[in-house]
């Protein structure tokens, strides 16, 4: 990229050949644009009283954030319709410009592949924990969070005697969390959980959550495949020698999400975009897999708390000569919301805007777009999403800059984007890429 | 709701127990929101001549209104979409947040159900005048706005002869109006009324609005009712004494706005709401109903320019205790609209506005969110509804509190609601609530 800029500061007058290339290089230039999404989860949040009355964005300091406000264009964007909270999955979706209501089929698919466990169509997928469970009721299901991969092996091969046409993966992923995928004819995710969600209630049976044939059938396979998994588990040497320590056993698997992959086409396919997604949360990455993007790591990019923004912000720095668009996602902000703390969620913020500091720093703005916005509303009252809008500020080469200095719930909604949808957000970013179709002629 | 307020207040340090106690309420109120939503019936209008370019919001005197627009968040809102006038009946269901279009069928049912005759799925409603009419012409077609309930007995078993599988109920109303519902298989609303909406003209005969079987049927049967009705008025001695004084005489029954009961599903059912109404208009009434709503009168509370917006507010404090949502709709600001009278629009504000006032200092602010707004613009000028955006402004513990320090038209339109949809607020206030359903996981 530097090359281009270099070109621009050439002596014209002198060079007359040359001069050519070169300003056909600058002419190509305007088509090469690119854009970084950064997407803080959970954000946004309420005015807090605990914050005298402010939220987090506008109690943080984000010298960064509030550049990219100044210089670019902001907005208020409701994710998919004014006070609806929506999940991470789902927003996730919208914010990558596909239709959340109609794309979406369940979190289990878009976990499983961020988890790198191919899901396919017609498959369902599902995330699962070890568990600790006796007499049907849940006594830790978390299984005092053992560390389920060293099931790997043991639980690679499972089979279903009643049903010899479905194929099963079982997979550990992190802590004591798996993922479990189905594969075979006439499979549905419309079936509920088995897991309870808290400890000391029953173990669920799944239960078709419409009343198609697959959904009846896929519910009768899911609680087989519980009691299966159950009686393996309960085997394992590693329990009894749990069971001497005092530990909670791993004697049975909760199920939860079920999902096939979301109705969506790739955006190459669909917009000719090379995308790039760093993330390290299994559902942000599952969903830009299923979206075509390539996925990346940062070193120290936890998925939590103690992420490593910088980190991140390089990471981008590093694969962006080779995308069109680049999909930053840091999740610890959602973290902060859901366990109440607010103060945490400052940090954070700060954290990311030291990030987004880094990436002004690093990226060439004059072929850029950089944006920033948050997946939903956490509320740290509520310790849960909810429905108010998010902020939103894009700034690059041609936007229509507006009067906002502030990146922050309230002083966004002031700005020159007005109110949008969460689905819009990706079209006016690819336009800007002249990556759009025109409609009509 | 007092005892919470004093629990705020206790010292928590001299009481051991009792502070546990008041805690556990304290943190239970996070959970225990409530709304009031106040509608003013056509309260919004254009900029008039007669007020130097002003409208009657901004030339009202509303230290109240401007108070609740000061301390919370506005916008302007499309009850349907904008530049479309939205009629009461639809505008009503659309700021109870059902889909105003999908949900819409007409009015003869809400208006029936709002007077406390039950419509139940596939019965079709009516509302209907007593009227004069000589050889086909409508003469008068208020009939002298005869007070049609002495006819009640009388029309309280109506038949009709061609169609005895149809039961027929005729209910007198307020003055000369009242309200027809049939009841029988293959019934549509898809009709059109008998009633000219003027004097002079022929009566007209209903007519199929859609190629339905059903709808030609039910126009039909309208027909054969409405001829078998004008033989039962002719009859009646009140008619032959009427004529004897040079009275209007009511022998016949113009038919309109025919409805089935809205295609909704009530709020306590979607959202485990409990929603009560303080409103004294049979539409209103009628679609809280349907809503699920409990109906309450208010003391003076007439449904027109003189009613009294003080017992208004008095009632909403009564019963807000027993309610997590109160709709409360106020009809006169309309009716002045309707007659072109913007000073008295201007002074049914100003009571408006007072009523706001009694609801400010009697409610506790810490758990109400209250919200403001108009169910359509309705011009003084053109003495109809009018398609222009409705203000809006929500105040209440945690909304994201804007600039705006006015309740009007014009000033709502810099708020931090930016636009929203009519259909959206109820969504927004159900958030506060914490009431809303996550989409997604």
């Amino acid at each position: 990229m530097q090359k281009f800029v270099d070109a621009r500061n050439c002596d014209f007058e002198r060079l007359s050949l040359i001069t050519l290339i070169l300003k056909s290089i600058r002419f190509r230039r305007i088509e090469i644009m690119k854009a970084i999404l950064v997407v803080g989860d959970g954000m946004s949040d309420r005015p807090l009283k605990e914050l005298d009355g402010k939220t987090p964005l506008e109690i943080a300091e984000t010298p960064n954030l509030d550049k990219v406000a100044r210089a670019g264009v902001c907005g208020i964007m409701d994710i998919i319709s004014p006070g609806i909270p929506p999940g991470s999955d789902i927003a996730n979706i919208a914010l990558l410009g596909y239709d959340p209501i109609k794309s979406y089929r369940g979190r289990g698919a878009l976990e499983a592949f961020g988890a790198n466990i191919p899901v396919n169509e017609g498959d369902v997928a599902f995330r699962g924990n070890f568990a600790y469970i006796e007499e049907g009721i849940v006594i830790d299901r978390r299984a005092g969070r053992i560390d389920g991969t060293i099931f790997k092996d043991y639980l690679s091969e499972v089979h279903l005697p009643s049903h010899p046409e479905i194929s099963v993966t079982v997979m550990p992923t992190l802590e004591h969390r798996l993922v479990v995928v189905l594969r075979g004819r006439g499979l549905s995710w419309k079936v509920s959980d088995t897991d309870p969600h808290k400890d000391k209630v029953k173990v669920l049976k799944s239960t078709p959550l419409d009343s198609s044939e697959e959904a009846e059938r896929t519910a009768f396979i899911v609680n087989k495949l519980s009691e299966e998994l159950a009686d393996l588990m309960e085997k394992h040497p590693v329990n009894r020698e749990r069971a001497g320590r005092g530990l909670p056993r791993a004697n049975g698997i909760l199920l939860r999400g079920a999902g096939e992959p979301p109705a969506i086409k790739s955006m190459r396919e669909l917009f000719s975009i090379k995308g790039g997604c760093v993330s390290a949360t299994p559902t942000v990455r599952g969903v830009c897999r299923y979206a075509g993007f390539d996925v990346y790591d940062a070193p120290g990019g936890t998925g939590s708390i103690n992420t490593d923004t910088i980190s991140k912000a390089k990471t981008v720095e590093q694969i962006l000569p080779d995308y069109d668009l680049v999909y930053l996602h840091v999740k610890g902000t959602d973290n902060a919301s859901h366990d109440g703390n607010p103060r945490l969620k400052v940090k954070i913020i700060e954290n990311i805007d030291k990030m987004i500091g880094h990436l002004l720093d690093h990226i060439d703005l004059d072929e850029t777009y950089l944006a920033v916005t948050a997946d939903h509303t956490t509320s740290c009252t509520a310790k849960d999403h909810r429905g108010d809008p998010v902020p939103v500020a894009i700034c690059g080469p041609e936007v229509r800059s507006d009067s906002v200095a502030l990146f922050s719930e309230r002083s966004c909604a002031a700005g020159g984007l007005g109110r949008i949808k969460g689905m819009d957000l990706m079209p006016i970013l690819l336009d800007f890429l002249n990556k759009t179709k025109l409609i009509g002629s």
